[in-house]
Order: structure tokens, then sequence, then C-alpha cells
């Protein structure tokens, strides 16, 4: 490992999985600038990219992720510095649940600050059952705005105050009871429970889960009557797919659906 | 059974409880054009009906619900024949919703695609010990994006997300736990949990709990100022109510209210 | 204890922690319009002092707090003085979320109707193992619509309703499960379960904790997309604080930061 390295590391299997692991160890994969460019790159290819049907979210070495880089943060202090970095950062964020594919996160070690608002930004996330969670800005007066977007979405009103006001940790099964993460394993069956949900992902066609994800997120921020009617239009359009009408003919007919993939 | 019975069964007991009974258990009660043209009419008459006290739905045969009728909306694909059985669909739900007396879902068997969503939009359920819950419309390559607006509501987006992605069962205790169901009781103690919920609810006055129920929807689309203020008007009309006069009056004097009904 | 004796005791450290504990123990700490009067001072003598860090809301004798006090209510039935009461009552409960500091409930015994929205409304609540919460206005034929609002902002939806039509009351572990409370203790710990609470709150910066707190709640009623650009502005102000700025140098420089408090 150097710093010529690539920040992040792009794999994909045959399917159309892509695994892009965060790859500063010795940083504790900190969103520094180059960290945030790397991603950046990586996810707008992805969006670009109709091939891909799933993407996971992984890292090297003993943490997930860190959040910021203090270091870099601190070198050159500006209000003007900041809030670019933090729109930045927020705008990237915001790019994975633009994704047409379900994004997983798979969490090992620690997911602190922006690192932890990683987790909770992505539609799905399995930890290792000793994985931790922390919004731990606060500890050093910094109090985790961002991420508390995120994590007010995921946790309960009460649970995410708590966490943003005593930057305390918590561990993958209270995160899980809490909402942040759907499944925990133990480390060495981390690999083979996020392989489960891809592997469900992608027997699925994509043009359902694209138009499904979208609307997801869209109808959240909504009113029920005025989701309900997006809902409608969005059902009929994915029922006039032709996925969906050999899926449904293969149910009626009792055997599997033929799909393109 | 046959194909002339009525796609409901409407009961009534003295208390004015109403049980609408889907009941085409062959057909695992689809909501077919059939299905909802009953629905839609028992709802109906049960919200011009000023006696009615509380809505229980159940199901005849071994599931609860499995959703739209595939076969019938396979026979003849159009986006404007879609767009309408949808838009149908997602008005009788919201109907539910707005009825002035609490609706409790009993769930036995499956509830799956739009019979999950059923349960999703009543205001209570109960659900036997082996009941079983799945978005799985995403199966035959149809997200379920009108379910996914109800189930949104109802439980953490993540937990939301993986199962409109994944199409997979709960169970009656995760589904509890999520938040999709009140109560879970073995499938012989099923009646009498229910029972428990309806007796509670009748023992209030009726103006209570539809001013109640109204308000509680309202308001959570609002902003928490504009719902205290729509709270705090709702509560004093609700206290100039007669049972409410005579239920805080009864509560000094240390007697059981003397209510109409 | 006699009428003449405070309606809220005020009690200060040296860390500007400050104690108010309802005193009106006879009468279940009912808010009273002496109550109501005596917490809108206390909260706005608050409000205006910036060495306050962390308040905790606590009760006398064997109850937290029963709600509205009937009696009174009862004395004078009119519409305007309902509305007048409910819209004051809910503004007190609004100026807890809206004070620069975090509020911590301490709930032991009952907390029933306007009682239970006084916890639902503290940003932290910790609860006696016995303590016990019910939304139970329906009990004497008054929905608490007030009362809902702030609980259907802490429990899923159909929890929430739940409680509102039937009036029962649920355990400590029960609210902690559904996200009312954040931590319970027995009765004997639940002091040193509060105090863990407020050391780790005066541990950090003011200001942070009073930008992330105002932050906290704006954001909920936004968009996602609002939300992070109203968090982006909001963390970079708080990163040009000398506070942040001094707890970023102390963590690189790995020694306790030096704040002044």
């Amino acid at each position: 490992m150097n710093d010529t390295a690539p920040f992040v590391l792009t794999a994909r299997d045959a399917r159309g999985v892509v695994t892009l692991t965060l790859n500063r160890p010795t940083a504790f994969n900190a969103l520094s600038e180059g960290m945030l460019g790397a991603l950046e790159q990586a996810l707008g290819s992805i969006a670009a990219d109709d091939t891909v049907r799933a993407v996971v979210i992984a890292a090297a070495g003993k943490a997930f992720c860190a959040g910021h880089d203090l270091k870099e943060m601190r070198a050159d202090p500006s209000l003007g510095y900041y809030q670019q970095l933090f729109d930045r950062c927020g705008a990237m964020m915001l790019s994975i649940q633009r994704l047409p594919v379900p994004v997983i996160a798979r969490v090992h070690g620690i997911a602190t600050a922006a690192g932890c608002q990683l987790v909770a930004v992505c539609d799905l996330a399995v930890a290792a059952s000793d994985a931790r969670f922390a919004v731990s800005g606060v500890n050093v007066g910094l109090f985790c705005a961002t991420p508390g977007v995120t994590l007010s979405r995921n946790l309960g009103r009460k649970e995410a105050f708590e966490m943003l006001v005593t930057g305390e940790f918590i561990g993958a099964e209270e995160a899980r009871e809490k909402g942040l993460v759907n499944r925990v394993a133990p480390p060495e069956a981390l690999d083979a429970a996020v392989e489960a949900l891809v592997a469900s992902i992608v027997a699925k066609p994509r043009t359902a889960l694209a138009l499904g994800k979208a609307l997801f997120y869209r109808q959240l921020e909504t009113g029920i009557e005025a989701a309900l009617a997006d809902a409608s239009r969005t059902m009929a359009c994915n029922m006039m797919d032709e996925s969906a009408l050999e899926g449904v003919q293969a149910f009626i007919e009792k055997r599997p659906p033929a799909w393109k993939g």
C-alpha cells in the first residue's frame, strides 16, 4: 500500500455486480478530497452503465470509514472551503440514492461520522457482528449535521438524537434493531450475507428495480395521496415492460420467467 | 363455494362492529375487479352509516390476500387499463384510512403484494403467529410500488426497501417488531386478540375516535407547528362534545361515564 | 407540601445543568394553569441564559405527570377556553424542542396524556423500569390529539395509533423498544442513568449542540436535498467556531481539547 494506490478499487463480476472498495486502510478510509473524487468518478461510471445490476460498497483494512479527513480539513480553515466540502460530500451521498440499482453497504470495523452517513444513505446494509457505528463529530466539537440527515431517516427520532449528542458507539445488533442495517453476520460469514442480498437482487429485472427504487425515495417526500398516484403511474409503466409481462405470464403458466436479464 | 358467492361477506354485531371477510379462498382472495367492487361497496356503506363502531377485515380460506389477480391483469395489457386499475385499488385503500372508525386487519396465512398493502393501510393489525408477509411483485418483475407507499409508512426505510427488492417473506413476530402489525397471537387465539382491540375501541365514544383518527393521519403530513395547531383545534372541539364533557365529569366524580354510545 | 409551594422547583449545578422538578405530587403533577405558567417561566429563563448546558425535567411524588388538570378544565367549558388552553400547552411543549440545549425527561411512575406528550417532546428520555406510559384521554372521551402529534413522531404509526385508541399503558422496556424513551434503569439507578447522558452532553461544546439541535428538528421537516443543503451550511458554520477548530486540532495532536466550556 502506498500513496499512489487507487483510492477506490473497482471490481465487477459477470452478473454486473460492482464492488467498490475504499482503499486507504491506514487512514481508516477517510473521505479525503482524493477519496471523494474517486467515489464520484466510480459512482458516475455506474450511473452511466446500463449493464450494472447492483453495487456493494466495501472497505479495505480494519475500518469501514472514519468520516472526513480532519487533518486535511484543518489545514486551511475558511467558511467557503467547508461549505464547498460538505456540499460536495452531500452530493456524493445523494448520488448513491439516485443510482438506478440497489446499493449495499458491507460494513466491518467502525463506521463513524460521514462513514456512518455512508451506511445510512445506502439502500441496504449488512454488518459484521463486531462492527460499530457512531456519529462522533460532536466529540471534537463538530456536530454531525449532514450524517444526521440520513441517520434520522433510518432510526427513530430519539435514537438518532442520542447518537448525535453523545457521539457514542452502538454495536451491529443494536444498529439492526434501530433500522440502520438490515442484516448482521459473523465476520467470517459477512460476504455470504452480502451475496444473499445480491443474488436476490440480480434475479429480478433491472427495469423493475430502477423504477421501484426511484419511486421509493420520491414518494417518501410527499403525502400519501400524491404518493399513491405516483406509485400507480409507476406500477402501470412497470407492468407494460416486457419483463413484467413475461414474469406475470410465466407465473400464470407456473414456469420460471425467461428474462433477458 | 362457487363463482356466484359474494366476494365479501359482511357480518355485523349488536355493538356496530362490522366484519368484512374476503371470500374467494380458492383464489387466495386476490383483489380482482369483482373483489375490488365488493370492497368499495362495503366500505362505502360503512362510511355512510353512523352506527358502525369498528371494522375488522378478515379472510376465508388458507390465505389472507395474495394481491392483484394476475390472470385478470394479464388478459388485456394496456397502460390505460393498468393505470385505472392501480388508481382504483389505491383509492379503495385510502378509503380505509378515511373511514371515521378504526379498521383492524385480522391476518392469517399469507398477505402478499397488495394483500400486504391492505394490512399496512389498516389502522391496526393482528396476526396469527404463522402468518407471513411479503411484497412479492418484484419476483415476477413488477415492483410493488403502491404497496410500498403504505409499507414505508409502517416500517423503517431500510426494512421496507429490503422487502420490496428481495420479495422475501417475513414472519408475524418480525412484522410486529418492524411495525407492520400490532399484536401476534397463536392461530387459535387470533379471534380473541382481535376482540380485545375491538372491545377497547367500542368502549370509547365514537365522536372522539372519529375526530382523532382523521387528525392522526392529517397531522402526520405537516410540520410539527401546524400539526400542534390542528390538534389543538381538534381537541377543543372534542372537549365540547357531550361525551367528553360527561367523561371528564364522571372521572372527577370517580364513576363510570354514562355515554349514549 | 401546600398550595403555596412552587409548581416547579429549579435546581442548577456548577456545570449549568438545570433540573426542573414538577412539584404538585398530590395532583400527580397535572398541567394546570399554575403548572403551565411555572414551566413557561422556567423554560423562558433557560432560553435566555447562555450558561445553561442541559435541562432535566423530573417530577416529585409517585407520578411523573398525569396530563391536563381535568377538574380545572371542566369548571368553565367553552370552545374558546379549550382552544386557548391547548394552544398554550402546545407552545410550551414546542419551546422545549426550541431550547438551544438538550432536554432530558427523567420519568418514573406514570406519564399519561399530556404527561406522555411531555416525555415525547423532550430530546431524550430515561425511564425507571417500572414507569408506565399512556395517552389515556380517550378513556374519558377526549382523544389525545396534541399528545398524538409528538407520540407519532417517536413511535411507529400503528404503535402510536394503538396507544391513542386503546388508552392502554405500555411499560418502560416496551417504550424503549418503540422509541419513546432512550434508556431504562432500575428505579435506584435512574439518577445515575440520567447523569450518564448529562455528563456526555456537558463534555461537548455548547455551540455545536445548539447548532446541531436546531438543525436536527429543522431538517426533519424538509426533503432530503434541502436537508443536506441546510446541514452542510450548519456544519460549515460549526466548523468555523473556535471550539470545533480547537477540537479538531486537539484530535490531530492526540490530546484532549482545551475548551472554554
